[in-house]
């Protein structure tokens, strides 16, 4: 889709520098891809209009907002297409007309594909009147990815300028996987440059917001990804987490979103041994638990990734864990509110608080693990640190360095004095080591079965504060480093009456500048409504474990 | 186990260099832990007697024979230590006895740990006379384990002189599951300087030769291993393999060897993102496939490793696999006799040919491979040689410069010219996920179930020989750069009629230096007699699929 559009020949803003001609052309170019018909002549201010829904809702046919309403899911949709009550081509339009529609409010998308996408749906409605036969399980529904997703002749730019221009050769495992299921590509989903904040912000295709509160960001990285599909723009949507960003993203726009153990869903990074010390996965975020599992089913089961992905473990999706977990009478559930590095905001305490009532009503055993975590948990934060920033920001030195583009500041990047060489990153793998094991020891003498944590300890924050709070990441990075399951599902939307601050925390002194710094943003009055998320961490290769206990959650909720 | 001996204070040969006094000193000690009355006057020359077998024997009791016999298997060994004919310590003291013998005759032994092996074994039967409970499936039963494996309060010198008297501050979680089954922990074996040739040979603990034939070497690193188990001093040991190192000491041996996929046998190495950017990983060798069956399915499933052990993933021993193959009606078989870079010497040739007959006179389909690898397997040799050598050398050096001992000449270390910084580590990593998904593209289309190949091109080596050939691993190393199964199984004997040269192999130019060298070397009448192997390679955690293929193959041999 990228076209020779970009270049900076007898542009009348050649004072600028380059890389933000180059920046803004691709933004133009983006924006041409799409149709006229669906632009919108006027977008009201977050100060009119919070939520990016009412919005675009009204710029969708009934049969668009039919197919793409919020209760949509995937089996729901799945099951319309192949009783023909839509054709391949009407559910892709719907999808790519609302994500245009999100685009052009929470400025969530990066490469827009939509030609291609309704030239194959075309193609596959076609296949299916010729044959009979549908393509596969996903024949007709359109999937969402992150922009580090390779698409053939696609620009993965990763918000970089200087990548600008550079369509990738290839599909990753992972779009070659859903493209053989059926699976329509439509969009890439926005990011922060560096993919180290949470806060989905870059040159080239800007920011981010909230699709349920543009005054707020939808975090990171998998920023843009979590605010299409809480916009509706997307059912299912692959995002990736290093440290929580497929999770954050996911809290913050009310949605389900797993890391994975390494091994389960395709990425090159998680199986990288030269970069980071500490693995990326990448892992699926969607609005339904339901959708969540149809999909690493349909991935697993019949996409059979391991065959042609050298990062996928041949491991199906083992339903017959996720029907243990769902019906298991008596569990040990743990659960953290304050890991004692940063104290969370009072909403992100309560739906904890909340979700471990709701097991222990469920007949379930319930145990304090705050101590634990204060032990523990910070430990894992600096561990983490040195691994990723290990690399000493060599690695985006040489993307700055392509068009001399400028370094977004504050977020997590390395600097010269966190580099390590080999004896040093070994000696720190062996640190982490050592973590992974006491964790594991302590675990397993436990004998719990689940740990319910946040996910992060703040609900709402503007754009581009995040870089400046020296934010936080310790909730979710910790499972990243323990390469243990990690799914983050809705606990409870802020409310002015249950999360208004007490004298207690009014009157709480920050342990540190960041906490101080979440201490003092919270307002309750400016994010009330928002989701809050919580965690639920089910140890190594826990997934269908996650996925099952979720089910019991949501059982339980509903007695 | 390790002293305050081995220090230099008043030694009378002050002039040596420290680090040769000290080898020295280490040598001794570990002499002396050898009990008196296991001690040999004399040992026969490898003129007058090539095996260790005939010479250690006679020094056994009947029932430390009856123990320890060559057609001993663990699953007789551990319903005989049940049914209480033998105590753990008969067990143990029958095992420690032979293998003494055996460090005398081949040196496969580094740290002797007899008498707190016998302690323990004391220990158990205590146990057992009290509650009438064993320890574990494992109960008083020796197991050996490489010298990189750490045994709490033993040293790990890996060879170097320089990390004498610096015991292991604790059990690597593989000891540790070994111990919580019942296993007991007596000995720690041989390997080569810096583990990276298949010679295994040090300034601490020397030169180990093949226990089959004392002129001839049993390979590396894992050689000590070998030598151990094909004498009769172990029945299962554990090895560690990033290019062959399991599987060539295996085949010189006679032995299985098993190279699993990361993940399946617990191994630090296997999952460090900093060092290689090819895993190694730890596999058992094994005198019969049954030992290798039992072991691994009491390591999964009742050992449970992946609860303690970040290494390990939480997948079970899949019996129904196993079950499956070993029953497979009709499988393809793909066979390679030469990949074209290094010529196979007459036995290994005979060897795969002969295993393709017995597949295809059972009705299995079979299909040439050689083409193939002649297209693939020497690319993946170079990726896997720049892998290996990416640190340029730099960890060698580290362990040298401790105590100013030489390297050895010849073995794989990098140079500062192989050197990768984290970009080109980075990008090599990508020539490698480029080679793994052609080749898993490859094998997909091909509908192929087992490939059948060489596990090495050679017979038998004499000691230093291997380092003086430039020797290619490129038959083995492969599967490590795939991170795919790959078992070695015993194939042929070298035998003098049916493996004299012909005229066409006298004729043969070599391709290359290392293939003159190999070629060259062949000599039948030297090697008459010796084990050679075949690889069965399963793919991707293939471990159960391989352990079945080869009981239909051996049930196919018996028909």
């Amino acid at each position: 889709m990228t076209t020779t559009n970009g270049h900076t020949n007898g542009d009348p803003s050649a004072t600028l520098p380059q890389w933000k001609v180059l920046a803004r052309k691709h933004r133009e170019h983006q924006a041409s891809l799409i149709p006229a018909e669906w632009r919108l002549k006027s977008v009201p201010s977050p100060t009119d209009e919070k939520s990016a829904i009412p919005i675009i809702e009204q710029h969708l046919s009934s049969t668009e907002l039919e197919i793409t309403s919020l209760s949509q899911t995937l089996p729901a949709l799945q099951s319309a297409v192949r009783s023909r009550k839509y054709t391949a081509h009407q559910v892709t339009s719907a999808f790519c007309h609302r994500a245009a529609l999100l685009q052009q409010t929470t400025q969530c998308l990066t490469e827009i594909l939509f030609s291609s996408a309704l030239a194959t749906a075309e193609s596959q409605d076609a296949h299916l009147e010729k044959t009979g036969d549908f393509i596969g399980p996903l024949h007709g529904i359109p999937v969402s990815v992150k922009d580090n997703q390779d698409i053939k002749d696609v620009d993965s730019t990763l918000g970089w300028v200087g990548l600008i221009n550079h369509p990738a050769k290839a599909d990753t495992p992972l779009v070659e996987t859903l493209r053989s299921l059926g699976a329509i590509l439509y969009c890439k989903t926005n990011i922060p440059q560096s993919m180290m904040m949470s806060d989905s912000y870059n040159h080239t295709y800007g920011q981010s917001v909230n699709s349920l509160n543009r005054n707020l960001i939808s975090g990171g990285s998998s920023g843009g990804e979590a605010a299409l599909i809480g916009g509706g723009g997307s059912l299912i949507g692959i995002g990736t987490d290093i440290g929580g960003s497929v999770r954050i993203p996911a809290t913050l726009q009310g949605l389900y979103g797993l890391l994975p153990s390494v091994g389960r869903v395709g990425n090159r990074e998680s199986i990288r041994r030269d970069k980071y010390v500490v693995p990326g996965v990448a892992g699926p975020l969607s609005r339904s638990l339901d959708d969540l599992e149809q999909f690493l089913d349909i991935y697993l089961n019949q996409g059979r990734p391991w065959e042609l992905d050298p990062a996928v473990y041949p491991i199906p999706w083992r339903k017959e864990v996720v029907a243990h977990y769902a019906t298991k009478q008596r569990m040990k559930v743990a659960y953290i509110t304050d890991d004692g590095v940063i104290r969370c905001q009072p909403p992100v305490e309560r739906a904890v608080r909340e979700t471990i009532s709701t097991f222990e009503q469920g007949g379930h055993e319930v145990v304090d693990w705050n101590d634990i975590a204060k032990r523990l948990h910070g430990c894992a934060y600096d561990l983490w640190l040195r691994a990723v920033l290990a690399d000493g920001g060599e690695r985006m030195k040489v993307f700055c360095a392509q068009i001399g583009e400028p370094l977004i500041e504050g977020m997590l990047v390395g600097k010269p004095e966190n580099h390590l060489d080999t004896n040093g990153r070994m000696a720190l793998f062996d640190e982490i080591w050592e973590f992974q094991r006491e964790y594991m020891k302590m675990w397993r003498e436990s004998g719990v079965d689940v740990l319910v944590m946040p996910t992060t300890q703040w609900v709402g924050l503007r754009p581009k504060m995040w870089v400046k709070a020296d934010m936080y990441v310790g909730y979710t990075s910790i499972w990243n480093m323990m390469n243990w399951t990690a799914l983050t599902v809705p606990g409870v939307t802020v409310s002015k009456e249950l999360d208004r601050p007490s004298q207690e925390w009014t009157e709480y002194k920050g342990r540190s500048f960041s906490d101080e710094f979440n201490h003092d943003g919270y307002d309750v009055d400016f994010v009330e409504g928002m989701p809050v998320g919580v965690q639920l961490v089910t140890g190594r290769m826990g997934e269908e474990k996650a996925v099952g206990i979720a089910k019991l959650l949501e059982m339980l909720k509903r007695q």
